[in-house]
């Protein structure tokens, strides 16, 4: 089965990209998560969204939810990692799944940290940002997971059943998200201590840290985003963000953007505005392409 | 006094800018009118605002006056007719009165209907938006108001004072605004026929209609939203539309437009999203222009 659209992202900018599309009538699918938005509901409280005054992140989660359950909206919990452009179509991939969409809105955020040094560098060189993709190259060997958010204990469990060695590095503070999640597998080895470089000479072979090194083979950096060129190889980008117009069309002929992956500023409705933007003209798109191809027949 | 923004509209463009610069601490002032937006009001039922689902226009408005009145942020209830860029500030014209801003968000939305056939060609040569500014060129001439709004008829009674023959021209049907309005003078003699085209040699002198034609001197165009030229002369434009870049910049330094006025789709959140990206920028603007005049002394 083939989607009208595909939004990878369940934040506000993927959320109002949903409804607009659902609107027109659009058959979509969108991935996410459970929380909508990690980012949403760690937020205090919000008084820039228009219509709602000093309302808290979890507040305006539930009123975003609600929206989506009167419109039968349903969120896809799983991760893609990669998108190709096939022609007139995109192949989505999340682990073993492949999902098709003739459109695809990516409103995947940004991770507001800074990448570590070497992290780059060595992107596919040793460096990977998706264990379920992949974990089969790591067999036997010592792999270190350097954990932004609660799914990476999943990776780092994942990865241990296949690897000889696993290090877990968290990179986060005290956060109530992360003690609720899963334990990780006692034999796994947790270092309590910040990353300063990833290192090697063409391939991987160590990570440094304030007090210490350790010896791997492969580095997985689990965030909430990727870097959009890991997601969607060929896009362009300035600096972290995905290149758009004002329509919100990307380099990529049929694949928008929207939310703070589309730049700054970072906030809410101005994601929200940019999602509705990218599905009206995800939908012309199609629209166009439909009577192109009828004229083709 | 001179106010750090000016925000042009109270439609959700302008207060979305207006919330958002009022966060950042600025100084604003905001025109617009009572309704907010006499658009939103008139919607019947709205699906498309992430966070209210099925929200009557009336009830999105009070959601907005909330918010407002939370932030104390008040509307000033004039109708700017002309801004002009003074280099490093910009006048902004209403009536008899003038304000002054260093920067500007123009969130005046667009009036969607077609204009009428020679109301373009003739603009400044016998055809006005602002009766308030251009009635004294009409003593004891006769004039034609084309209302498209309530705010019309005020503006028909003023002429009536001046000219010696109004003529006015409803341009809508049924309209309960309307209908609650004030009354109109009764020597001013309505037409309730479409006018087909506005007409003259060098300056303007004839309205015509399907069934008839009317000698006059002056014809205004009274509508919520004038044309960006002839708002803010020297403004680059895109057919109805201000042209904007990806920061709501337009095309005169210090002056950011948003919502509908700077383009399609014409919607809520949209509109909001663009009007906080415009004071978001418009407040970097101020900042930057605060240390260049430091380091200047
Ligand atoms: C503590 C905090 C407070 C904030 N307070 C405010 C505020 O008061 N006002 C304001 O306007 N902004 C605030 N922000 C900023 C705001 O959170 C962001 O600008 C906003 O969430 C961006 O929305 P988005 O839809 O672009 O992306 P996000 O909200 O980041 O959502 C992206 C979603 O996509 C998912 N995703 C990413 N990649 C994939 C993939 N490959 N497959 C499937 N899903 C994927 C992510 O898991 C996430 O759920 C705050 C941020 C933080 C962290
Ligand atoms: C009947 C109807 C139903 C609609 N339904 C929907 C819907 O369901 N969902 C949706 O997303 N959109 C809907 N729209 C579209 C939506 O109303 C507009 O896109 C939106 O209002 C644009 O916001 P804005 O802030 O750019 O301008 P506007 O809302 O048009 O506000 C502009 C304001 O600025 C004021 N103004 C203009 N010029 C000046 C000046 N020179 N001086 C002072 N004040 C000035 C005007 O009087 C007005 O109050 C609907 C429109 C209509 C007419």
């Amino acid at each position: 089965m083939r989607y009208d659209i595909a939004i990878v992202g369940s934040g506000p900018a993927g959320l109002s990209a949903a409804i607009n599309a659902k609107i027109r009538n659009k058959n979509i699918i969108v991935f996410g998560t459970e929380s909508l938005s990690n980012k949403l509901i760690k937020a205090p409280s919000i008084d820039n969204y228009l219509g709602f005054y000093e309302i808290s992140g979890e507040e305006l989660r539930e009123k975003f939810q609600n929206h989506l359950d009167k419109m039968e909206i349903e969120i896809t919990y799983k991760k893609i990692n990669n998108i190709y452009a096939m022609g007139d179509y995109f192949a989505l991939m999340s682990g073993e799944d492949m999902y098709e969409a003739t459109a695809v809105i990516l409103a995947t955020g940004v991770e507001y940290g800074k990448p570590i040094k070497g992290e780059e560098e060595f992107l596919g060189k040793g460096v990977g940002y998706c264990a379920t993709c992949d974990a089969p190259l790591y067999k036997d060997k010592k792999v270190a997971i350097i954990g932004y958010n609660k799914e990476s204990k999943e990776e780092a469990n994942f990865l241990n059943e296949i690897a000889s060695k696993t290090y877990f590095i968290p990179m986060y503070k005290n956060d109530s998200l992360m003690r609720e999640s899963n334990e990780l597998d006692s034999s796994i080895e947790i270092i309590n201590d910040r990353p300063v470089q990833i290192k090697g000479e063409n391939l991987v072979n160590k990570v440094s840290f304030k007090e210490q090194e350790i010896d791997v083979d492969g580095v997985f950096v689990i965030k909430d985003s990727a870097s959009p060129k890991s997601l969607v190889p060929g896009i362009d980008t300035e600096g972290p963000h995905i290149k758009v117009d004002i329509n919100m069309q990307t380099s990529i002929t049929g694949c928008f953007a929207a939310g703070d992956c589309a730049g700054k500023p970072y906030s809410y409705i101005k994601s929200a505005g940019q999602g509705q933007i990218a599905a009206i003209n995800a939908v012309s798109y199609l629209d166009k392409l439909k009577i192109e191809q009828r004229n083709k027949k």
